[in-house]
């Protein structure tokens, strides 16, 4: 399979490419494409759509394509600027969004989209915005796949904590997903059946952030 | 309580003004302002944000506000144009979350800010982004509630079919939830002491809308 794997230059996009390159398809290896923000060949910005329709000019058509790229911040509730409280929506809600919508007609027959959404312990303040954005992409994956043409799929994964990410941040570990685990989660949805599903990591209770 | 009522023109706004002007509270009757798109002399667009700044200036301090105001359109997901596609977002989740924003330093203390909200039986063509909308804003409701100042409460009513509703469309109105039971829900919403729930109208089974 031809599969896009945009966010590859992150802790989970660069798992998944990884995990995804070690495996061999029916037809062989997987040809693997690395897009990111901000380096390397394959460049694209969720919240600038032009750049996203310059990414799927540029890979031609893919048998998958998977989103590693979508990231938030908390926001107060109270943030006195519209601009920085909705921030968040662009790329990981509204990017996402129109990122499938753009790739219904680059995406081959029987092919598949894997979003990545997040979750959240409970809530806490300045999550608002993230527990909006996390709740509507998980509907919009669940309602959208019923209208997927040409036997297209449509999921996500929901990655909570990310040991690495943790140990990056100074935090304790323990209570986060090895990335490798994680990235198992990604390549199971390219490579199942499934659609319409938000996926989890196993083993791994509801986390803080992601 | 003062109370503003916003979509006050509408078939579930309308019973909401009405059935929160029957009541009496510790302090006697209820002083209802109907506020409406487009006529009345309070008149609001959620999508501008500036007309709900200038309606929370016209009123002064408020005890509660209930937004009935709220709708979206069935959308494609193929939908060509971006802007067609999106246009459920603005008035339904961003302008139900800037009004939020905006009048929380509006209410007074122990006040509180009623949604609406909706709700699908199943996913149907051209419901993702309504699905989006509805599990967007339930999520934030139930998130934002722990931010809330000085014991204002937030909270949204998830109406489905209104039989008023279906018998004007023309459809079979039994499954349909009367207006005046749903009335019921927001009323109890102000007058109860509930934070950060979507509540739903008793035995009335989900809906294809609202």
């Amino acid at each position: 399979m031809k599969i896009l794997v945009i966010g590859a230059t992150g802790t989970i996009g660069g798992a998944v490419a990884d995990a995804l390159a070690a495996r061999n398809g029916r037809d062989g290896a997987h040809d693997i494409l690395r897009a990111g923000r901000r380096s390397g060949p394959l460049r694209v910005d969720l919240t600038d759509t032009p750049s996203i329709d310059a990414l799927l000019e540029a890979t031609g058509p893919l048998d998958a394509i998977v989103c590693c790229a979508a990231s938030g911040a908390m926001t107060p509730l109270t943030e006195p600027s519209d601009t920085e409280f909705w921030t968040g929506l662009d790329g990981k809600l509204i990017g996402q969004v129109n990122l499938v919508r753009r790739s219904l007609t680059h995406v081959r027959d029987g092919g598949s989209l894997t979003l990545t959404s997040g979750r959240f312990a409970e809530p806490v303040p300045g999550s608002s915005l993230g527990h909006l954005v996390n709740a509507g992409l998980d509907a919009f994956v669940h309602a959208a796949a019923v209208e997927l043409p040409r036997g297209v799929r449509l999921n996500a994964v929901s990655p909570g904590w990310v040991r690495e990410t943790l140990t990056t941040l100074g935090m304790d570990p323990a209570p986060g997903t090895p990335v490798a685990d994680l990235a198992r989660v990604y390549v199971n949805a390219v490579e199942g059946t499934s659609n319409g599903s938000t996926f989890t990591p196993p083993s791994t209770p509801s986390q803080p952030s992601r």
